[in-house]
């Protein structure tokens, strides 16, 4: 029996409050597929947050389905996506976005990131009808390896995209820990100004399931409907979806949520880095991925539940430690005690 | 303000059991993507239930999912589906089953239900690869037009597929009112026997959300996490999936809510048989077709939601009404003495 | 041995010129891909024949292959095809327009052509995004059965096309026989008017390969060559199909061959009318649909080749006849001989 | 004007004694699709060729065509393909693997050949449903950079991935300058016995298109014409891409036109060599990768076409030479000329 899981931070269920909310509107007839109450007013909600009343809002249960949809959306058969080399579409969604007939582009990255020297250069090597035409530019903010885009980056990548006639996309799966962390400058109405496209992340955030999909150039937001549809991601009761997201944005509980996971993290970095280990990538939101000796990890792994991510030579390795909403400081604490105790 | 909605069985959240697991189950740490406790449980149950242990059971979020990626999963690229003309992958479900590469062969029906010789015929035009190839056999119980299956007519639909090499596959959306029915002598222990895959629908007799996805065929089971995944169905929560199907087994949850369904849905379709009027179907389930005048039904739409179905001649229509687990009787009543003051 | 095959058009190699011109243009070196000064000739040619300079022509090995992308090029992931039950699309291309995601939206026709009427009820029934959403009018002429489309019954359904936000699209595999029929008042012209794309066929007209797609619609036009690409449809040396169409309408060789294939259908429905048969289909272009007695078509078969194509009643079916530029006329005159004598 | 086109090898049209099959067989009546006289004599000569009485052979128009048909019919919807970096597939077919619904997992490789030691890293990297399922290893020979695969490195490299379950497919759009190469000790036989599927090229060595798809493995060879037909690639035709291979392989000319194309690649590559200069990978097939001065290069480009490959240094570029059937040998020697003034 561990004594605590940082495999992730979709352990748990959901924070109280979503669940109220769907305990206290269970009775009430709402009409389908996304068209109750519940969401409409949860559309308005982050409207309002995004400073931006004609983003167009859709509730999508998981991450890897609004992927898959908005990007094969926005391209024509013959069209790709450029890609980190790290980034989720390309590693870890089952070829979802190729299934869709789409290829995508792979740019090695030091840190997780895309810059527009690198993106760029992907325009330039595709040249004519015997290759794919790039046009939709997918970054993760938080990125897949913890790091996050500030407000100069973001609007230097915006503006290439812009001058290349490519479309800026990002994945938000851990968007509230980017925008909480401390080193960010971002806001949500920065990037509903920066993006063509980008989700809200609410699986990993304190609902039940849940991704808000926004949709801000125009020429994007026509017909998705259909698209949802005939991807099977309108939910019948779309109003589970609705009422996770009236949750999360009636007040400032997305962000409570994403700060208290970032806290969490970063009071574990805090030791770490004091007991003299350093980090695949500078901590920044709620993953860490320390380089720890290979006997401390198999010590540790008898406690705690967490990923090996790499070797980094031939005596140590890189671990993930995931927080969220939902970690107990207690846990944290206990956490950072037998660390000290087995490097004592 | 109406009075109350027929539209569909799908107005309401979940029964309370299903929330009041989830808040029960909600701070415990589980794996992710439909590998944890509450899942294996469900499926565990659900075995039982079809008295078949090697069966493959997948929770997934919704019908349209579902028969998408079961069918797709079934069928080599140039194979196609027959369906009813009245069947949903058909006509509701946004051209999902084109999507993934799969023709649809159309079969007219006179009450939305596939006999073996429709099924014969239709192969018996496919002889050349200038054609398609039908693989995979659809049907809904309940039908799109609220009619069932008897045990006899599944036992020869299953013959007649067993020895042209066709899989058989059923859509249950409205699988607990079938089986609930008065009028039907099928077990899910038949299904299991005759069926090479099916789903239980959850999200339409009680539950938030989730489609109990049945793989019988050891054949269809090989690698189904990655069809999945791969359509973007594995919820990071899938402990939301599992704890729903565990409160609708884990007792006998699920037909007892089917049943109160039909005991609305039979009370309404007596009423209106008693004042003179006929249906589309014989009502057997929670979905009713009275033919009424237009007069009346525009009479009844100003109190009640409903959707007219389908015009029968000049003066009268077609008119559909849904009862669920959470239609209140004293409803059901309300409506009946309305139609009786409007009819006297 | 047969003494005759009136099975298809495309039972022979090329006319003669066409080998000419492949012999001629042998060694000359050309670039790759469609981009030789012989295809760029023939995209000349054709524009001057439709009057039309700013049309696009792109020439693609088969019918399958050019209606495939054509279609699918022109659709958006949820838009569909309206297509007759006749339509080659539909029964004999094994499900190729599916394959590349899209339903075609069947609609039943007494003589294998679409209507205002017909295409304005399918928009009808397609209302929200629950169904998919028709986009391209797909037509044949001559159509599967023979039958060919008037001026003014092109110019109505371009109308309503265009009223509709719908493109027209024709299949041309015999639009030579088509627009060369006495009963037609067509012209290329005509057609680069109403239609936004089609294809004007070679194969069943004189080449040993090759159809030329055009597309009048700009908006249709831009990077096609990626559509032609990623399906393999653009020959290394695309020279050879640029030769096939530079021989065709250097001069009028592609309406001459034409009206020889005319020429000699009708004379065979001359004859077989002559001895008091009908046909499924009034004649009018390379293809024949008799109705004759099942002893006769036993008779005939032993000597010449054809397909039976439809049981009429218990003692009669219809069969089909083709001609083509390379059916001799002693053969027509034969079959006549012998089908008289076999009436007698 | 330009000397002469070293851009590559299907500059000209089809070696004369094609041209003269042509001719000869013009009038013949035959059956549709492939299932002419010619293409099944085309057949059994190949199934000579290969020893392999029971390996079934498909004609099919292009390289680009050949191998999506093929890498699509052998996977199944989650599974992928391994190739090279440089592989076609991966940068010069527009995508069209990935249209297909599949991921390709790029490899870095020094020489454009995959090694065991390659294939089984992507398997190991490969573990569960998040990721694709790695199926069908897709090797070039000769590869895209002119390089050649031994019978020892196939033999390694088919047991590896028959250890793995993996398919073992070649491109053979060079085969035969491959298998004619003097540094060659592969033979067709080795190849019907160590691939699953492979092509024999035809379109870059005499033909005037076609590609002749060898499937050795008898659980990819059922329903394969489906797969053909519903891309588009059975030609009404077929009798042109048999007509095509009957010449090629009626007697030696496949490998007398391959020994010849070497022939002249090899002795501009003595020439060079002899002139001081590297190349990017030995000299080995009819494709060439000189490493030559910029000023060099600038004043051949004046009177000869090639393409510039890559960079080498601030000073040097790779430049790309090849050769065919139909290179004139007095345009190789005058080339030979030119260099060696112009560095003179």
């Amino acid at each position: 029996m561990l004594k605590h899981s940082f495999y992730n931070d979709y352990s748990e269920g959901a924070h109280p409050r979503l669940l109220e909310i769907l305990a206290q509107t269970n009775y009430a007839q709402e009409s389908g597929y996304g068209e109750d109450g519940l969401s409409r007013q949860a559309v308005e909600l982050i409207q309002q947050a995004l400073g931006s009343p004609q983003a167009a809002v859709h509730f999508v249960s998981g991450g890897t389905q609004t992927n898959m949809i908005a990007l094969a959306a926005a391209l024509k058969p013959y069209e790709s996506v450029i890609g980190a080399e790290t980034a989720h579409i390309h590693v870890h969604e089952a070829g979802a976005v190729e299934a869709t007939g789409h290829k995508i582009n792979i740019v090695p990255t030091p840190d997780g990131k895309l810059t527009p020297v690198m993106v760029a250069a992907v325009c330039a090597q595709h040249t004519d009808e015997h290759m794919v035409k790039p046009r939709v530019v997918f970054i993760s903010n938080a990125s897949e390896v913890g790091t996050i885009y500030t407000k100069s980056e973001l609007e230097q990548l915006s503006q290439v995209c812009r001058a290349q006639g490519l479309y800026l996309y990002m994945d938000g799966a851990r968007l509230g820990s980017a925008l909480a962390s401390p080193q960010s400058d971002l806001t949500l109405a920065d990037l509903a100004r920066l993006l063509d496209m980008f989700y809200i992340g609410g699986t990993k955030n304190g609902a039940l399931l849940g991704e808000a999909l926004v949709i801000t150039n125009p020429a994007l937001q026509a017909d998705f409907r259909y698209h949802l549809k005939q991807h099977g991601a309108l939910l019948a009761k779309g109003r589970l979806l609705g009422s996770q997201f009236l949750g999360l944005f009636e007040g400032d509980l997305y962000f409570e949520l994403a700060r208290q996971a970032n806290r969490m993290s970063l009071k574990l970095a805090e030791a770490i880095s004091g007991l003299g280990f350093g980090f695949l990538a500078p901590p920044a939101t709620n993953q860490l991925f320390p380089i720890l000796p290979d006997g401390l990890i198999a010590a540790l792994q008898a406690e705690y539940g967490f990923y090996i991510w790499s070797r980094v030579n031939a005596e140590r390795s890189a671990i993930r430690l995931v927080t969220s909403w939902a970690t107990p400081e207690a846990k944290v604490d206990e956490f950072i005690a037998d660390l000290r105790r087995l490097t004592a």
